[in-house]
């Protein structure tokens, strides 16, 4: 049975705890490779955050609970990848439609 | 015989079941090696999704299927590569003449 | 003697049959290793796509008769390697003459 | 237990001392490969940089003593990676929101 | 002794032999490794096309001679490559000097 | 003891001398592996050149002391690496901030 | 001693000799590994090109004489790299300066 092998989320959290605290709650869960936290906007008491996790057999549940007891709120997946393999999105003509 | 590498559709579906458990069903078809879904558009009640399934001997009615069985709706296949090695799209200056 | 390595063609074809089977045919016919079918335009009743053939010693009549059985004629070859190896297009400043 | 491998700050400093003292400082703490430090904008009296630190086990609390100590202000943490392997920040098409 | 390893060539030919035809005489001179050759401006009569050719001791009289026996006539060498090893050209802050 | 793998230095010299005897100036300096020096804007008597240095245990004096004897002026230090590694700056969704 | 490893030469030429003789006798220059030449604005009776020459010990009065030889003028030298190994320009926030 293949599992999860990458996922992307866009996270709204407050300031602190601070994303390194964050960073190793999520890269210390099973399955987990590696985690990548960029801050996209910082307002006043809030930030927005993009996480990615690589890994196998991830399990989205657990990476949810984690980011909630650090005050985040997961506002979507923006990508997931699953499988033998880390599969890229390919860029096709037809992705100019949405712009 | 020589099968389908890759397949890249632009798939519309409701929220529910979860990008995640989508990825998981896909991957696990015969012949999977790997799936990547992405977001492009959000709306209240839906969502726009590119799906790029790479492997060996892909089988693109058992691919629709399980899109189908997950309430998604294939709105069209975007790429194609089949044979010994995954080929991708050669850009040449002809590519503007769409633009 | 060194025969055609790769072909880039400008295709109009009806809907119907699918990419899937068109890659399909074209992957299997001799000399060819791999075979990339992208969609540029979608009508209501035809479609414009870009195939990429990379291959030894392709042979340009027989891929044209294929895709003439799919529904398909072909606009243009938009580029042609051929040689011991795929060379690919050098960009050189004087490209932008032509923009 | 995993770690920080690489954090991303946006400092602010005086022009003395000098970069080149900063880097020395930052590279020879415990945990850290490597240091770069970029200048993004400078003024009469202040400069500032971006800091990047790689490394394994990157401890934040001194990373941050050893900034102050050369009269730099974090500003903000604008990445974080953590993990068995250093992952970067994948674009998706849902990062144009924030443009 | 070194000689050309490299020769890009703005060409324009007769829609007649076709670029297939041409790619093969090109590809089968002596030290020619491989032939590209891509399509820039299509006319009722005439293609405007860039041949890109890479080998050891490239012979241009030869290629010049190949390229006007099919109806085509070379505008001008865009770039040049000679030595132990193919260079490519290298882009400098002076580049925008042109635009 | 980590030391200085790269320099990046904004440099105003006077025509005289050239950036070819500059150059070899630098890479002859203990530690260094390798310059590339780049012009950025030519004015009637002077120019501004990027200079780029990579190597171990980097000494900036010395290297300010060979660009002064060779009539230039150091305007600023625009990137610094060091440590065990050379680590490139990391883009971050951060970096328009600047723009 | 350590010697020039490339050099980029911004040269006015007539169109005569042809590029391809003047990239065979640069290559044939002792220390040089590979020449390559671009077009970047061609007039009537002049064309200016872009130089780009690797290799070990380059001799920067050798490469004028053979420029100049061949009916070509060296406008400014517009990169240079010395050193055990080619190190290339870096781009750094600081460069948008000068646009």
């Amino acid at each position: 049975m293949q599992g999860l092998r990458r996922i992307v989320l866009d996270v709204l959290k407050t300031h602190e705890p601070k994303l390194t605290d964050l960073a190793l709650k999520l890269c210390n869960l099973e399955g987990v490779d590696g985690v990548n936290i960029t801050v996209h906007e910082i307002d006043k008491s809030t930030e927005n955050i993009k996480i990615t996790i690589e890994g196998n057999m991830l399990n989205y549940e657990e990476i949810r609970k984690v980011v909630e007891s650090m005050n985040g709120v997961i506002h979507s997946i923006d990508e997931v990848a699953a499988g033998k393999k880390i599969i890229n999105e390919v860029k096709t003509p037809q992705d100019r439609k949405y712009f």
